[in-house]
C-alpha cells in the first residue's frame, strides 16, 4: 500500500521558495513565508476556537488575501473549507451553513449583517477576518502536517437539480489531479502569474489558488471582475495566465482593442457556453483563447482546448479524465451527441450529506455534448434546465420556489433566454393569486436570492400551458417565455 | 472514495498527440500512435501466452524501441515489468527471474545464450523481441484499460544489504508521483526532449519513459552511453534535459568542451557522488547542471537542486517528498549529520517476496547525508558498505559470496576504493587454501558477476584482521584494501 499522504504544499513552499511571491492583491506583495504565517494563524485561531479534523469553516467573503490564507489555513489538521458567494442573501447563506454544519463563519464588513442574519439560531462562532492578523501576532511556527489525498478539503457550493445548492465535497487529491492534469496540458513555467478576477468560491477561482501552492507560481488577485483592471493586469503586470467566462472576456475585448503581450500564453475560457463570434475576434486579435469545460464536482476542468493546436469544440479530455457519451445506456459512438459522464481522480466523492459516489463509478455531468473523431469533446448544453448566466449556474426550481412563497403568487415558472451578453439571463412567468406590484415581487426575490438569480422579468400568465397530468409543461412554457422577450425587443 | 485508477497514459497521448515524437532511436522516429500500436502488440502476444494480472514479464534487453514497447505494454491488464540489465551473467538472471517469478523473458541476439542457460529447468517462456513485430501485423486495437495507482507496474532490481539484489516494486502511482514532482521542479514545456542513455533497467532511465509519456515529450534513446553519441544529441537534435552519472558527464566535457546550445535546459546528474570540480566546471562552462539524489525505492528523484538557483548539495526535497535525518532514533536538528529516511507516494510499497513497508512509515535509503538551514539535503555517503561504481550499486557481500563458492578461496573480502572517474572501483581481499592463480578466479567471476562488478584487484592475504568474536574486521581489512591500492600507485 502506497502512502496517500502528501505534505501540505504551501508550508513546503514557504521552506523551500518563501521570498517568491505567492500573492498580489492591489499592490500588496505577499510572499510564500509570508502567506503560510497567515495561513498558520488562522490554522492556530480555528484550533483555539476548538475546531478539529471534520470540522468545516464557511467564509462570507469578496476576494481577498485573508480569503486565500483561510483557504489554506482552514483545511489543515483535516477541517474543510466551504467558501460561500459573498453576494447571497441571508436565507441562501443560512441553508448552505446548515447543509455543510459549519462550526465558524468568517466574514467582513460588507457581509456582516447578512452573517449575523443567516446564524441567528444556530449554533456557530461569526468571526471578523481582522481576527486572523491579531492571532498572526501570536502565532507560533506550527508542525508541519499532512495531507490526505482522500479527506475533504473544500465543500464548494454548486446548483442542485433539486434547487437547493448542493455542497460538492473535494478532496485534496481531486485538486491535486486537477492541477497536475492542467499542467500538463498548459506546460509550467517557473515565471506563471495567473490572473484571478473569478470568485473564490467558485472551482474555477479556488483552483488556481490550489495550483499556484503546487506550481510555486504567482497569483494576481482581484477583489471583483472589472474588465480595465484584469487588462491593466495583462498590460502592466505581466499576467501570464487568465481565467474568465466568456462574458468577462467580451468586456475585456470591448475596454481594449489593443493586442495583448506576449507573455500572455493562456486565456480559459469556462464556465459555459462561448459565442462562436468572440473566439474569432480572439483569434483574429491573436488572444491565446483555449475553450475549457469543468465542473465543480471535478475540481474544475475536464477537457480544455491544447496551446497551439486549433481545437475543436472544448479539446481533448485532460490525461487523468475519462469522458464518455451516454446515449441511452450504451455508449454513443464519435459524433453521436448524449449525456456527458466522466471519470477519474478529479472526480468529487460526493455531496454533503449524501451517500458516495461508487469510486469507479461514471458522474453524470447534466450537460449534453458528443465527441469527434480526434477526441475532442463539444458540448451542446445543459442536459437539465439549469440556467447558466455568466458563469452562474442557477436551478429554476431555485426561483420557482421563492416566488412561490410570496402569498399573491400561486404558480411559478422560470427559465433562462437566451443573451449575447450573459449566455442566458433569467425569465419568470407568475401566475398571481392576489394584487401584487411586479416591483414587491421583485423585493421579495431580492430578500431571498442573490442578485444574479433575481429574474430580469417577471410575465404574469392567467395559467400556464399544461401536461395531461395538470403539470406545468415545462417545454411549451418555455416558449412562452421567449416569445414574450422576442416581442420586447421587436 | 475517490477512484485510484488513471488511464493509460501512452494509449491516452497517442489518441490525442498521436502524430507528435515519442521516441527517437538511431535515426528512427515513433510517434506516440506508433509507439502505442507496438505496446498493444505486444500486450496482445502476451495475452496470447496466458499472460494475466499479476505475472511477472521480465527482459534482458539492451536499450532498444522494443524495451520501450515491452515497458507499457507489458504492465498493461496488471502485469508486472521486470527490466534486468543486458550485461548480467546467467546465474545473476536466474536469481533474479525466480526472485520476481517472471512467466516470460524477452531477448534479442546478443543476450539468447545467457537467458537460455538461465532459464534452464525453469518454467519460462523465452521470447525474442522479433516476435513483437510479427505480432504487430495480427494487432487489432485493444480496448482501452486503467492503471490502478495501487497496482505493482514495474519490478526494478537494486543490490540488497545481503548481497542477493531485490526486486523494488513500483506501482504506477509511484511513477506518476515521481514525474509530476519533477516537473513542479524542472517545468514542463511542450518541446521538451529527455535524451536517455542511462539503462531502462535502472531507474534513471524508465523514469525517463514514464515521464514521456505523461508529459508528452519525446525521448531520444542510444543503445549505450557514449560520450560523442550524448554530445551529437544535445548539438545537433536539441536534447533539452539529459539524466547521466558524473562519470558520463565528466567524459562529455572531456570530449567536446564547447559550450552547449541554449535549449539544454537541465543535465541532472545523479547515481552517486558528484565531485566538487565537475560541478565547478560545468557552472565555469554554462552547463545547467543539476545535482540530484533518488533512489530505486523512490521511483528516481528525491530531492534536487532548482534551476537557476545555485542551490548547495542535492537541493531540496521535491514537493511530494519528506525528508527526516534519523541520529540515533532522533530526527537530527539543522546541521546534524545522520542516516537519510524518506516518506511520500513515491515511496515503493516494498520488494518483491517480502511484506510491504508500512504505508505511513519512513523508507531508511542505507544513505548518510544532513539537511541545512535553507532546507536543502546534502548527502555524504553510503550507510553501509554498498559500492557505487560509476552509477551501478554493488554490494560487497555479492562479490564475496562468489569468490568464496571457488574451492581455492577460504575466505574474500570486497570494498570499494575511491577512484577518480568511476566514483569507486571493487577491490578484494581473499585467504586461499589452495593453489589458483588470479587469472582463473578472474574467470570464475566473471561467470557468475556482471563486469561492472568483477574486483579489478584480487589482493591474496595471509589472514584477515579480525573481530574478538573471530570474524574479518571490516574496516580495517577495508584500510588493507587502501593501502595496497595507494602503493600500486606509488
Amino acid at each position: 500500500m502506497t502512502t496517500t499522504a502528501i505534505p501540505d504544499p504551501l508550508r513546503r513552499r514557504a521552506r523551500t521558495h518563501g521570498d517568491d511571491v505567492a500573492l498580489e492583491f492591489e499592490g500588496d506583495v505577499l510572499t510564500f513565508a509570508e502567506l503560510d504565517r497567515r495561513a498558520t494563524a488562522c490554522d492556530q485561531l480555528l484550533r483555539q476556537r476548538g475546531l478539529g479534523s471534520g470540522d468545516a469553516v464557511a467564509t462570507l467573503l469578496h476576494n481577498r488575501p485573508e480569503l486565500v490564507a483561510i483557504a489554506h489555513g482552514g483545511p489543515r489538521g483535516g477541517r474543510r473549507f466551504a467558501p460561500l458567494g459573498a453576494r447571497l442573501t441571508a436565507p441562501e447563506v443560512a441553508a448552505m451553513l446548515k447543509t455543510c454544519a459549519a462550526k465558524v463563519v468568517f466574514c467582513e464588513a460588507a457581509t456582516r449583517d447578512v452573517v449575523v442574519e443567516a446564524t441567528r439560531g444556530l449554533a456557530m462562532d461569526c468571526i471578523d477576518v481582522d481576527e486572523i492578523a491579531t492571532a498572526n501576532e501570536i502565532a507560533a511556527e506550527s508542525e508541519d502536517r499532512d495531507f490526505d489525498l482522500h479527506d475533504t478539503h473544500t465543500i464548494v457550493f454548486t446548483s442542485g437539480t433539486s434547487g437547493a445548492p448542493k455542497g460538492v465535497r473535494l478532496t485534496w487529491g481531486n485538486h491535486l489531479y486537477s492541477a497536475m492534469a492542467s499542467a500538463l496540458n498548459l506546460g509550467l513555467d517557473a515565471g506563471d502569474r495567473w490572473l484571478c478576477c473569478l470568485p473564490l468560491n467558485h472551482v474555477g477561482g479556488l483552483s488556481i489558488l490550489m495550483r499556484s501552492v503546487l506550481y510555486g507560481n504567482a497569483v494576481e488577485l482581484h477583489r471583483r471582475f472589472a474588465p480595465g483592471d484584469a487588462n491593466a493586469a495583462i498590460r502592466a503586470r505581466r499576467t501570464t495566465i487568465v481565467s474568465v467566462v466568456a462574458n468577462m472576456l467580451q468586456r475585456m475585448l470591448d475596454d481594449d482593442e489593443r493586442p495583448y503581450p506576449e507573455c500572455l500564453r493562456a486565456v480559459l475560457v469556462g464556465g459555459g457556453p462561448v459565442p462562436a463570434m468572440l473566439l474569432e475576434r480572439c483569434r483574429a486579435a491573436g488572444v491565446p483563447v483555449l475553450h475549457t469545460y469543468g465542473l465543480t464536482e471535478t475540481a474544475s476542468q475536464v477537457a480544455t482546448a491544447r496551446p497551439g493546436r486549433d481545437d475543436a469544440g472544448v479539446g481533448p479530455p485532460l490525461l487523468f479524465a475519462d469522458i464518455r457519451i451516454d446515449n441511452g445506456g450504451d455508449d454513443a459512438g464519435v459524433g453521436i451527441a448524449g449525456d456527458i459522464e466522466v471519470r477519474g481522480p478529479t472526480v468529487s466523492p460526493g455531496y454533503v450529506g449524501e451517500p458516495d459516489h461508487p469510486a469507479s463509478g461514471w458522474l453524470r455531468t447534466r450537460d449534453r455534448g458528443w465527441l469527434d473523431e480526434r477526441g475532442c469533446l463539444h458540448v451542446l448544453g445543459r442536459a437539465d434546465e439549469t440556467i447558466v448566466c455568466g458563469g452562474e449556474n442557477v436551478h429554476p426550481a431555485e426561483i420557482e420556489r421563492v416566488l412561490e412563497s410570496h402569498p399573491a403568487v400561486a404558480e411559478a415558472f422560470a427559465a433562462g433566454v437566451p443573451d449575447q451578453d450573459w449566455g442566458a439571463v433569467i425569465h419568470a412567468a407568475v401566475r398571481l393569486t392576489g394584487e401584487v406590484s411586479p416591483a414587491e415581487l421583485e423585493t421579495h426575490c431580492r430578500a431571498h436570492l442573490a442578485g444574479f438569480k433575481v429574474p430580469r422579468r417577471l410575465l404574469p400568465v392567467d395559467d400556464f400551458p399544461r401536461t395531461a397530468a395538470g403539470k406545468i409543461a415545462r417545454r411549451e412554457a418555455r416558449e412562452l417565455l421567449y416569445t414574450a422577450s422576442n416581442r420586447d425587443v421587436r
